[in-house]
């Protein structure tokens, strides 16, 4: 396979332990304040970029996950372009699933769709383990990312169990997850069954993209803005702890995001991760004031402003971070994903503003 | 047209404006905490009740809406078999659009669903203002229902305009509402006109219920949980108090609704409502801190929780009962519409529970 665009990384650099400690994205989340302002953005691998529509032509979205070669050219891509501070893996949460014999595909425009959705207690209790030699193609596809990355870190990803568990028992998107809210209080035994499995399933996805080089990881728990506080303390937050435990022990930092989040960051935060990623409903320093003013904050851009004239998206930019100096550090980003129909140019510049702030 | 069940009702009272005046749920929306707490549950008119799908086989939602037999029947079934304390008139918060000239329908499992989308100024532009004649089908339906009602409250409503916005601009349902968020930032003066429209169009709307006879309001405006605090107060709370305008001066409590409305709720207060309703995220006891202890609160049994066991479920309306007594009144709801799939016996069991409390 040729890279589309194959000029602007560094040579590549011996796998090391420490080859990203002192990038700005480490040294931010770990709680340090480093010259530059680290920036990625969520989705930054995708279609917003003609580099990667033309590398996926003919493959389907999960083939595409499952290629090593593939799933690494799309996580450099944007970091050759944008010059952003941090790959993020090329993946979807639902590939764990998927390799753990979960029927799934990613349909387009639409999202995960599974074979049959999972609602009773036959259907989890036929859950499978996952095999550990099934994320072979994950452990080379990063192996061969942080080989081109260098020193620039790579972040390892996963779903959290809730969002897992939202797409399982409702068989894809879905307004509001009633299914699954509802399966939770209505068979509590076979939530817990349905939690346990998509927390040790996801849990083996993330370390394996840690133990092959990733230099931080990221819990998307995408739906979490649809619980009560109560509900996500009681039936979701153990889970993600027991989903996270699955890298104790290896040293990288940690993010949690989710979106609609304001009412449980500070619970987010307490399943053990380092950084809260916080989404544009509220602004950084009312989401610090919420964490205690002692949790590094990642975000948050407000993706609908990506299509606003410059003018009014620099100065969104500018309050972003100034709001962020509440926190004891920040990781730039957007409040959500970069939707498909964005312009490319527009993140590239967001990223040189970045830099001089 | 028959009656499918038709025995239950008061026989008709004359029209009165102080026919309802003493009735529990008028006298809770001023504030009041009567002696019997009202309930009434959101979509209670509607696809959970066998006797609502009967009658609309073989005719479209909107048509439906239209024709003021139906909507007055329909209207009235729930109000029959559950003996809630106020019906909500049975329409959709696109009629009004829909009687302005818009093309849009509602697509089964979907919602509504526009022909076009309305995206650039000249298709704004193109908008017509609402005919009070194309109203009268609404009245119809209004006047009809509040005969057969009596002493029983019919609550009118519409929807907000940024809803009806983020319907217009995306040309159906969305998630995150982007491209109606994005253009009241790349495009204020857009904006604006397309939001001064909505509000004039939909307070029309609202306004024919009440002068109808409807002896109460609720303006719903569901995706508002996609908005900062900040864009809500400057770019959509303004035209949401111009809707509610077009009834300043007749004399009906209004009740404002939102999904995902918890960073919101006292900045949707004051765009000049009585009473807020609250979805399930937060406990109402939080609700009404966030309202400074002086609104009265709607809400906020979790829909999910309809399918739980009764145990759980009878647990958890008391939860909301007992949380609710932190406002200065409350009127039993649900925190969103009825499921479709939802068995309505819950609901009946919901009420009788509820006039127990």
């Amino acid at each position: 396979m040729q890279h589309v665009i194959s000029t602007a990384l560094p040579a590549a650099h011996p796998l090391a332990s420490g080859r990203t400690a002192q990038s700005p994205l480490v040294r931010a989340l770990r709680g340090d304040r480093p010259e530059t302002l680290p920036v990625w953005f969520m989705r930054q691998a995708g279609r917003s970029l003609p580099e990667y529509r033309e590398l996926r032509v003919g493959t389907q979205m999960l083939d595409a996950c499952l290629d090593p070669e593939l799933s690494s050219e799309i996580t450099l891509q944007p970091v050759r372009r944008h010059r952003v501070d941090a790959g993020i893996f090329f993946s979807d949460i639902v590939v764990p699933v998927k390799l753990a014999g979960v029927g799934v595909e990613i349909v387009p425009g639409r999202g995960p769709v599974l074979d049959a959705p999972l609602r009773t207690r036959d259907d989890i209790a036929r859950l499978e383990p996952l095999d550990p030699a099934a994320l072979q193609p994950i452990a080379e596809g990063v192996e061969r990312t942080v080989q081109e990355l260098g020193e620039t870190p790579l972040i390892g990803f996963a779903g959290a169990p809730f969002t897992l568990a939202a797409y399982l028992v409702e068989g894809g998107p879905s307004k509001d997850h009633i299914r699954a809210r509802t399966l939770m209080h209505a068979d509590p035994e076979t939530w817990d069954a349905l939690m346990t499995w998509a927390a040790d399933t996801t849990g083996a996805f993330l370390r394996a993209q840690v133990l092959a080089g990733a230099s931080a990881a990221q819990l998307f728990d995408s739906w979490v803005g649809s619980l009560s506080l109560s509900d996500y303390t009681r039936l979701v937050a153990p889970y993600s702890a027991r989903a996270l435990s699955h890298i104790d022990g290896l040293d990288v930092p940690r993010i949690h995001f989710g979106v609609g989040s304001g009412e449980v960051l500070a619970a987010m935060r307490d399943v053990g991760t380092d950084a809260v990623g916080v989404d544009w409903r509220i602004p950084l320093d009312e989401a610090s004031r919420r964490l205690g003013g002692r949790t590094v904050v990642q975000g948050n851009i407000d993706p609908a402003l990506l299509q606003a004239p410059w003018s009014v998206l620099e100065a969104h930019v500018r309050d972003v971070v100034e709001r962020g100096r509440a926190a004891p550090a920040h990781v730039l980003n957007l409040g959500h994903g970069v939707n498909p129909d964005t312009d490319p140019t527009v993140l590239t510049r967001i990223v040189e503003l970045a830099h001089t702030l």
